[in-house]
């Protein structure tokens, strides 16, 4: 199944690569880890300076993407490459993303683009936040995408602390470690979506960084949708979904990762970018998931299930699905979809600049 | 340092015990998931019914627990010992520990008791609910503590699917896979706790399974608690802490072995029962860490800082911390637990039948 004018080997050429390339960016990460644990940073960055943990962090994600575009741009000197320092320095939000084949890489994901008030501007837009690396919570990753004509098709995101790498090429599925098959239960069949969907299913979600308490803001239109999937059947006017659990991870990417395993049904987010998106996409896509919009069409029972748009930052994915014995995998995916849509408010979330 | 009539060798000893049982369990339940990926199961165990998932997990839960039980009631046939499913089995949820040496195991932790309909009562509290474990989540894991005086004191959590274990015995301190000594940032020195924390911390909390949307109800305090610590200072009323990232993991037991870790800042939950929180509190106190009640007292800026109550089902959690130029860790870590108290509200978990 070769994809646009890419023939299968140079698919799996490209494939190869990006694996590799993945791997040797985490070992990168690695070494720095253990320089931070040892305490030992101090002496072998090229820089002291007072706030440094955040100093250490922000020159580790630059030291990422310059290894991981160098790279790139020598192997494949005529694809275009799109990394989030990229977007960072050039203080642009723009969807930049056109149709020649692009890679769009995060060097280090599991951080925010945030902008606390002491930072100035062009600092907000580099400053690592939350950060699960900065807190060394395992949930960090390379992220590695390629996107032939705005679609994700590509994808390896290299999680080094718990040393999972998950993978995917067209016609060639998605992968842990290169050796177990995404999603992880598939034998001998996939399981459907639960006929009782939400409920049954465990649910991904993060709160993201917009924080404003104001009526009907993003924040609290997150509140309000997470709340009627979390709530029992029957309450808040029939939208209670009672989903199994709640997770919330700190990673869009590693949220997209743990989906295609199969290990949560449901992934709805806004906010994120495509850097955030683009390599977990073409691992769920190839794993035999579904993405749409957040969003909930007017009439979420009816309306086509939309393609995803890739710069939308609204999504909804759906786990892997196999048949069950009334219903195609599409079709119990397709039916989880307007569940959720039905439970869930509007998110608005515009490109600045854009 | 030895506790109560334990000498360190024989702390030692039982430590040594505990982590290498740990590991063992790991191992089967390993086993049981390459049988599960594999689609084996269904002809190596030694039932098969229609609702396969939930009995194959079930058993596997009931296995787990014969074999630690079974190594322990060996080793040291004068300790008391209590599991999960002694609990669940004999549908009584009164506090159990007493003043003698108690060994208190969560054979499978990542899933959550619950009460679906179509289920008896027998059933329902052998049930595994939500179930990192069933999805393959990797947040699920083995959890051994060893209880002296309603202490837990040494503490075993493996979770073999990503190869964490964690452990701590007094006078040993804590370890991630006995070779990284929790927490991980500590040199040249473990970091205070935030000057403005809850803000700059990472916030670690779990939506539970009581999802009745009742006016004043458990999961409305939960979720009015969880947006005053997300919301942006100055918000609502002065309680908006703008924490810097939420996190639910869907496992109390790795929340606190995070913690101790140093990944997560700040852990505040009700409803969890003594067998999910004995072994990460053992890690935790022994990493430097702090946990408390849950429930905020009368006046949350003076009063004292409980200690904890095993069996409470009410606990916030502080991470390790050292010194800063203006504080002890230790005093960094009750004004942090003030600034969470003031935040949060009430919650209210009796133990049925106690």
């Amino acid at each position: 199944m070769a994809v646009s004018n890419f023939t299968q080997d140079e698919l799996d050429e490209i494939y190869a690569f990006a694996v590799d390339l993945g791997r040797k960016a985490g070992d990168l990460l690695m070494e720095r880890i253990e320089q931070r644990i040892s305490g030992s940073e101090g002496h072998s960055q090229k820089f002291e300076e007072k706030d440094s943990s955040v100093d250490i962090v922000t020159q580790t994600d630059e030291d990422l993407e310059v290894f991981i575009r160098n790279a790139i741009q020598e192997k494949y000197p005529d694809h275009k490459f799109l990394g989030e320092e990229t977007y960072a320095k050039g203080q642009s939000r723009d969807y930049l993303i056109d149709e020649h084949p692009t890679w769009c890489i995060d060097p280090l994901d599991g951080k925010r683009l945030i902008q606390p008030h002491h930072l100035t501007p062009l600092k907000m837009l580099t400053f690592p936040g939350t950060v699960n690396y900065t807190h060394l919570f395992p949930m960090f990753c390379i992220s590695i995408g390629f996107i032939v004509q705005h679609r994700p098709i590509i994808g390896v995101i290299y999680a080094p602390f718990q040393d999972q790498l998950f993978s995917a090429c067209p016609g060639r599925g998605a992968w842990l470690n290169e050796k177990r098959k995404l999603p992880l239960i598939r034998n001998p069949s996939i399981p459907p979506m639960p006929a009782n969907a939400p409920s049954s299913c465990i649910f991904s979600c993060e709160w993201g960084k917009d924080r404003r308490d104001i009526p009907d803001g993003n924040m609290r239109r997150k509140l309000e949708s997470f709340t009627n999937m979390a709530a029992e059947i029957g309450s808040r006017d029939g939208k209670g979904g009672m989903v199994h659990g709640m997770r919330s991870l700190g990673s869009a990417t590693l949220d997209l990762a743990y989906t295609a395993m199969g290990s949560f049904d449901i992934w709805w987010e806004g906010g994120c970018w495509e850097w955030d998106v683009a390599a977990g996409i073409a691992i769920l896509l190839e794993a035999g998931g579904l993405v749409t919009t957040a969003n909930p069409p007017e009439d979420p029972d009816t309306a086509p299930i939309e393609d995803l748009r890739l710069g939308s930052r609204l999504y909804l994915a759906i786990r892997p699905a196999g048949p069950s014995e009334t219903e195609t995998g599409r079709e119990s995916q397709e039916r989880t979809v307007r569940e959720v849509w039905r439970r869930v408010r509007h998110l608005s979330y515009s490109r600045p600049g854009a």
